[in-house]
């Protein structure tokens, strides 16, 4: 029997998981060849503006495969509806069988990305983090602060985005969760304070310039997953110490890495897939003068492992 | 809200949907070029052996968008399941939102094959039909059987299949549902008695022979949708006057006709769409000394119109 799990469900029971362990040994099974993750399926259209991206794949010996189907509809909000929808399928891969349908409006993704940066930042964030500081006021401002909760006990935040409206409607939430939030009057200003940085804005010109960024600096870039989309300047990869993705192969193509190496500021061998980070202590923070960036464009494991990791709990 | 339905439920109001008149206006819409249809998404498994194909579209300015998951697992019998699985989900084309998923285990893909053959059959089977000869002892041999109920009243059946156990049940099956089957020694009888075939086998080398086949006969062959199976002799299109196909461009590279279009005994301007055909009476039979061959491997607008189909029924 095919299981469907609703919303609330699944939000209930997420933080009774030890997901960063979970999706931890999905980067480390993608970077060592382990999981079958074909091209993402697309379908786009064209009024109301859409698009929708069809993820699946699994782990090699693994019980599961997963099958995800996330949209955008940039228009929703028009209608009281949220812009991103989704859901997670999760089939035996023994027999084919639908062993779950997640009906999880996207949320999952969001998490897994939320994880995802909590994961980078526990390698390569300093060891003393003075102030976090959070670019944008979206969903993934709010997550990838939230889920850093687990890797720093640092609770002062310096935030900057383009809405003074958004930033102000941020800052009473996240006080509300016992954080500090101040905002920022200017990207140079939030830089200047912080020494984590996690980026989430969807622009497609760079709002982090290369002088910016003083040595000892973490920037986790979330918010660029396209070919377009580019929230720090090219320039800046010159001056880290560590650069680190989820995915060589997507980064080449997509995201901030990727502009980077067009333009011939690194080379593809100076970057280092997450998965083999987090398993060679070599590859992570020495020392707390570096200056680290992390690009996550996001991978079809994280979505295999969160998917599996929710079925298990609802059914052990 | 996202509405799940199970197999019993979509199972029994299939009877009370014309299938045949959505599907046709599916056909005619791809035809048109109306529908949007990426390449299909694959998963390989090899302990044990599966495969998984991921079927999605929509036809433009219409309501919805689907996604099919589909799955063979072939060594599902030795613990009592059946090979193939499936789910389809609909989704709206102006938010995203999943409307329905229709747990159907595969069977929206079997109907819908064999209402494409009932289609064929409405068009290119010559007036009077003599016998139905029905080449294989499996799902689809039942289904295309039933589904002709509406196009021909012939209840006079011939049946061949490898398997004699096979070929009995299938024999007693549909007598009881009214059918007069005879078993054929071999195809050349089988061919000689009926002036319409359904071939259903996933052979990898041609049953039907050229010289099997009089003039004034309908061959639909269902069973071969990869590059390598065959069920008919390239030779025999050579005699045929009409040569339809459910898609030029997958015709080309996988089916019956790709094998043809390969031996280069036919050229491609030869083979003509059905949704063309549907709507074009001088591509249809004119007359019943006219040698007639369909070649369907199945295309994602039958998934798409079915699936609304079963879901507009259910909400109406």
């Amino acid at each position: 029997m095919t299981k469907v799990y609703k919303l609330k469900e699944i939000e209930e029971v997420l933080p009774e998981i030890n997901l960063l362990r979970e999706i931890e040994k999905g980067f480390i099974e993608y970077s060592l060849g382990n999981t079958v993750v074909p091209p993402v399926g697309e379908l786009l259209f064209k009024r109301p503006p859409g698009d929708v991206h069809i993820k699946y794949g699994y782990i090699k010996n693994d019980d599961y495969y997963v099958v995800k189907i996330a949209s955008g509809f940039y228009e929703n909000p028009k209608v009281n509806l949220p812009s991103n929808n989704g859901l997670m399928i999760l089939f035996s891969q023994r027999t084919g069988e639908p062993l779950a349908v997640m009906l999880d409006q996207g949320l999952l993704t969001d998490i897994r990305t939320a994880v995802a940066g909590a994961i980078v930042a526990k390698y390569l964030a300093p060891t003393k983090i003075k102030k976090i500081g959070i670019v944008g006021t979206g969903v993934q401002a709010r997550l990838q602060l939230l889920y850093l909760k687990d890797i720093t006990p640092c609770k002062e935040v310096i935030v900057w985005g383009r809405d003074n409206n958004h930033v102000g409607i941020y800052k009473t939430e996240l006080m509300t969760k016992g954080y500090h939030v101040e905002a920022a009057m200017n990207i140079e200003e939030l830089c200047q304070q912080c020494n984590l940085i996690i980026t989430t804005t969807p622009v497609l010109s760079p709002l982090i310039r290369s002088d910016h960024i003083f040595p000892g600096t973490h920037i986790t870039a979330v918010g660029s997953d396209t070919e377009d989309k580019q929230e720090i300047q090219a320039g800046l990869f010159a001056k880290a110490d560590l650069i680190v993705t989820d995915s060589i192969s997507q980064c080449n193509v997509r995201g901030e890495i990727h502009h980077a190496l067009k333009k011939k500021v690194i080379s593809l061998k100076q970057v280092k897939e997450l998965g083999e980070v987090i398993q060679d202590r070599r590859l992570q923070r020495t020392n707390d003068d570096q200056t680290s960036i992390a690009d996550l464009t996001g991978v079809a494991v994280q979505d295999i492992q969160i998917t599996k990791a929710v079925y298990q709990y609802l059914n052990q």
